[in-house]
């Protein structure tokens, strides 16, 4: 079996963990199987480097953000290295790679580039002439530049799954500090349980929606090119039962249920703008105003007045987005007329998951019910084909999770 | 004028210190000067990085060390990015480049790796682009087989002369934590003078003698280039007439004097082999032995008992290479068949040198009254066209510095 390792900051954070990280890959190329790791940097390190960047540069273009990703691309140089050299210590012939040695090519968007192309063929020629290969996640190089490019949040993930593509491997294994993908978070409720299969498709869900083991980006590349993913713990021993599997949807699952997980998020703001006089083009004016600041906006509500003169316009976004967001909304106060702009972060969002749901009524009405039933008011509701997210207030968050958990009797197998 | 700037690891120790460059690079480029600059590690990383190597690996072959070498090139990867950050802040078209991306192609010897060509003609047009470059010191690439290597000792000194050669600057400028080269170490005597300037052969002398200035390696190449290098303080501000000038003997330095200046070493180790059957050959067993092992011998000296019948052996060797000497003295054992092998590091090397004892006789004499007047003890001589060494006992050092440095008349211009 052709393998793809990737293991995460936390599992490298220290020589002792690089040390076992050595052990899990070990494990796999006793069982006959090639192996390529794909590592992160150690935890902190990048955060430093940083720190170092922000202290002498405001990174507003592409010049500096094109010297930015030289210099935070080293933190997965010095990984890859090491472990490599450790993997030599205990007695095989391995080599790290860098983004610019194999070429993991990228365009050239700094700080946040976009993997277009990887060649595989060396990678598995190298995978002939050694027992086992290391390569730096996070880092590409764009090739018309010859610079160094990173791939920004999550990206060592999407390197992973992007290589995994790339050579035709049978798993990538994702090892992380959880041993795999939850009903829900287990620090919420202890009845929590591991999802031996997820789908792509409510993983990417999950993801969106507040869940912070993969990041969209990767769930979305692996289910693009249908790359077997598995999420697992580097501190756990692995059997071929650890973890949680991203399958197509389709094939393999076969225990169908309505909902799959329960997803929770605290870091979103509500943004609510106040009694503008409604005429045609004011939803166009603020969200063309809000996607021009690069704002992700998330749910969205529209009220009108009963006599149908004004309208108020409610969305959230991410906290991070908030600063942006602000701004937007200034920019157009004299177009749009708003009387107030008022933020909320006092909320929680809440999301139920499953592919079960397309072929399955009542869903909806059970979130609801169980909602009202314990007196937490829903502030505003967004639906996908297999989510439905609700707004509620945060100190009722923890408390929606379990009972809807219990509710959709997600404890059960 | 194009100038190439070195900074090393104290001068871009930390985010402060490393504005201060960016202001010392900026002083050049007021001057309309052209500016390329190389930086080593910021001080301490590279240790850290050599000291995670040692925890994973005893770097005994190539393999290991290619692993280590891209570890290790980190350092400057990083520093090189957040002066040209800095650079780019304050008002400058600035870009870093790594040894891969100039390129700097070396031999394959990791961790040692030799200089073979640097593209200087991209370079030059780099500077037609950018108002200053910044280069990563100490590394470079081996082309065949695409990986990292770095240059050893005194590696980032011997990038920036290789580079300054290779663009014909008109000028090297090496900042260092020190102002310049002086007649003897301004910490044992406060006469010591700083000299303007000094001839290659001189300053190579010094270097192998004990000066920790600059390394032999970038010296030779300086000289074997005719690159006029400047040494100066990151920490004071530099004029014309600042720092010493390394030049080219017979051109430039006027003022001829017998002797230049004293260098003086307590890291040498005496290793005497007693009492061994003479016998043809019996040398070059042993320096043929200890050159395998990589020692570094300096002094040698060879005596024979009166009956002819056994002589004694001693040299001196750096400290560093005194474990790998004792391997090499065992190896032989039988065959030389010394009584004894003692050693002695409680001793200091003491060197006069000057380009004017060619012209000049007495300059010996002077040394071994000087020191006999004060009843210190002569243990070894070495003498070369431009250098004489003594050994001495370690108490003596300081004090046999400072009455050679009054003998010479040193103070005086």
């Amino acid at each position: 079996m052709l393998i793809v390792q990737k293991f995460g900051g936390t599992s490298v954070g220290d020589i002792l963990r690089i040390k076992n990280v050595a052990r899990r890959v070990k494990a796999e190329l006793d069982k006959k199987n090639k192996v390529i790791v794909v590592v992160s940097a150690m935890s902190g390190v990048t955060n430093q480097l940083v720190g170092y960047c922000n202290e002498v540069s405001s990174l507003i273009d592409d010049a500096a953000l094109s010297e930015y990703d030289s210099i935070i691309a080293t933190g997965e140089q010095v990984t890859c290295g090491l472990l490599a050299l450790e993997l030599q210590s205990v007695g095989y012939k391995a080599r790290s790679f860098l983004g610019w040695q194999i070429p993991l090519k990228t365009d050239v968007v700094h700080s946040k580039a976009r993997i277009e192309s990887i060649d595989g063929e060396f990678l598995l020629k190298s995978l002939e002439e050694f027992d086992v290969i290391v390569i730096a996640g996070f880092q590409g190089i764009n090739e018309e530049s010859n610079r160094v490019t990173t791939l920004g949040r999550g990206g060592s993930d999407t390197s992973a799954v992007a290589i995994a593509a790339a050579v035709k491997a049978d798993l990538c294994d994702i090892y992380t500090d959880v041993n795999g993908v939850y009903t829900t978070d287990p620090r919420i409720t202890d009845k929590a349980r591991r999802l031996k299969k997820i789908s792509y498709e409510e993983m990417l869900e999950m993801a969106y929606s507040g869940s912070k083991i993969l990041q969209t980006r990767s769930v979305a590349m692996a289910m693009a090119h249908n790359v077997r993913v598995r999420v697992l713990s580097t501190f756990e021993e692995a059997t071929d039962s650890s973890g949680t599997v991203l399958v197509n949807n389709n094939e393999e699952i076969m225990e169908r249920r309505m909902v799959t997980g329960i997803s929770y998020s605290k870091s979103d703001v509500r943004i609510t703008l106040v009694k503008m006089p409604d005429h045609p083009g004011i939803s166009s004016a603020i969200f063309g105003a809000l996607a021009e600041k690069e704002v992700n906006v998330d749910m969205i509500i529209q009220n009108i007045s009963s006599d149908g003169r004004f309208i108020d316009i409610t969305f959230t976004t991410g906290r991070e987005d908030l600063e942006r967001a602000k701004l937007a909304i200034n920019s157009i106060k004299d177009e749009v007329k708003y009387e107030q702009a008022l933020t909320d972060d006092n909320i929680a969002k809440i999301s139920v998951i499953g592919v079960g749901m397309i072929s399955h009524s009542g869903v909806a009405y059970t979130m609801f019910k169980t909602l009202a039933d314990k007196g937490i008011n829903i502030l505003l509701i967004s639906t996908s084909e297999i989510k439905i997210s609700v707004l509620i207030a945060k100190e009722y968050g923890e408390l929606a999770v379990r009972i809807l958990h219990d509710a959709y009797e997600l404890d059960k197998k």
